[in-house]
């Protein structure tokens, strides 16, 4: 029963290649004057990476906006460098804040493998097309990132980088995994936890569930969690949900208490699975978190019996927007 | 078979008086000096209002964070106005984000009704004890509205107030459309969506459901949601969820086309509700959005045979944790 049409396995096993790839396209882009606000305008796919960044330059002393919305807010001026990001370069959001943020005067550079957004940006870098968006996260990303190096806003490291190809490049490992936890899904809703740092790695395994597996999948982060959702368990059965915890060395050590008690009291209502993050640097345990998910979601996706490629419902309503 | 032992209901019925009541609060406190970022720190219940915050600060200048963790971010400094808000006063993450805003040299105003935090705080708004945190939103939101107010940093005006308490006051509408909500659940998982903008209205039903009911609960935004969750619902048991879609009639044309085409095609997978918020204002908008969710959980609760108020998980969490 192959249901690999698009071998997308080939595809997430090419993810650092790809990074690689990826990690030369920005080269000598730089943006000049003052920045005090970063925005990373996208939507689904091409928004994840934004987040990521916004993980990495959690210390920065430049606010890191995501928006997923046809506005950028108010407060985006000058000062401000957007990057508009739509992997297609035809997301009707991105192109509609695109036009918003160049009204109110932002530093803009697109990230995009064509389309409108080719067209209408001045500064573009281009990425290779032929992707699904939510497979292409290390275009979206890391071109974002070198440019932010490349002017002086944020210092990346080679050894970081280095950290995180070396430890992706260790396919077989997060296959393992991803298999493990796919099959202990099976046909139950998972509910995906991290610290509220690694929130949007839990947000990427969701979607990834989403759109590869065509399956239910929920998140949410700690400690929040302990203060509302996990009064939710009461009435849950176990045969609906199943809660996985993304788990990072660094993480507070308070949050690694609730998480080890949280997951004491929820036991008796749901299967828990845990999931450790994978490196020294910051960037290695983003994108090992990541990584992980993109095959568990894969797993599910030949578990359920259905081609982790297309997004037919996804492709249907773009059409009926029309 | 009563169930409600606390009388949640006369607490939710009230909440145009308590509104009223937190109006008076925060007379005559300001804070001077520049402030060109604002952030609301809390958890739980005492965060929510800082997320309403942000829907009805949308279009400053001035962004708002609301930062539910232990730390506040590193681009906090002496021209950044920081609400510790806890209801408690005790909440651990709370207290630790006060301590670092204080380190970061940030202007800071306390709200709670007593606890560690009116201790530490030199500048605190005292607000009536004895509720759950989430049945005190008005008194955790309109004295921070205020001092923002009293201080020249956004503009609200009494026609917007009067406006709310006038819808808010109709409570019969609200209890009604709460009910027949709560009907339509029974024993499925709710899952509430909201423009962009009212996100944080959707994610206050989540969290009523999950601790009023002890039910299980998810949110998520339009448009993003038709980049991801949508195609989760390839594998939906009609029997496993109900969507609940908050409307607004100033939500983006293109937004509530979105909302229109999607219930067209998730409705042979779930069961869709449809929730119109109220009133001219944004005010208005936002706080009947929220009442509708606060009735619906209550009314859940009882189908459920849990008494709403207590959260005992919560607190045997709490009790682990010392």
């Amino acid at each position: 029963m192959p249901t690999d049409n698009s071998n997308m396995l080939k595809v997430i096993e090419d993810f650092p290649l790809q990074c690689r790839t990826a990690l030369e396209l920005p080269k000598g882009m730089t943006v000049s004057g003052k920045v005090d606000k970063i925005v990373v305008a996208g939507m689904g796919g091409s928004a994840v990476g934004g987040d990521l960044l916004k993980i990495y330059t959690h210390d920065s002393k430049v606010p890191v906006f995501v928006i997923r919305d046809y506005k950028v807010p108010n407060f985006i001026d000058e000062n401000t460098l957007v990057f508009a990001v739509s992997y297609s370069g035809n997301t009707e959001e991105t192109l509609s804040a695109f036009e918003d943020a160049q009204r109110k005067k932002a530093k803009i550079v697109a990230v995009t493998s064509g389309g409108q957004l080719a067209v209408m940006a001045k500064k573009v870098i281009k990425i290779p097309s032929g992707l699904q968006p939510r497979a292409a996260l290390g275009y979206t990303f890391f071109p974002v990132l070198g440019v932010l190096a490349n002017s002086g806003i944020v210092d990346v490291k080679g050894k970081e980088i280095e950290e995180m190809l070396d430890i992706l490049s260790k396919t077989d490992e997060f296959k393992a995994v991803g298999e493990r936890i796919a099959k202990k899904i099976g046909l139950r809703t998972p509910i995906i936890y991290a610290s509220e740092l690694l929130g949007a790695v839990a947000y990427r395994w969701k979607t990834q569930f989403n759109e590869n597996s065509k399956a239910a999948a929920f998140y949410h982060a700690f400690s929040e969690m302990n203060h509302n959702e996990i009064a939710g368990y009461q009435s849950i059965n176990k045969n609906d949900f199943v809660a996985i915890f993304i788990r990072d060395k660094n993480d507070n050590e308070r949050v690694k208490k609730r998480m080890d008690i949280t997951k004491e009291i929820i036991s008796s209502r749901v299967d828990v699975e845990e999931v450790f993050t994978r490196g020294e640097h910051l960037l290695s345990r983003i994108f090992s978190g990541v990584y992980y998910g993109d095959f568990a979601s894969y797993y599910l996706a030949l578990a359920n019996r259905v081609d982790p490629t297309p997004v037919t419902v996804i492709e249907n309503l773009k059409k009926k927007l029309k």
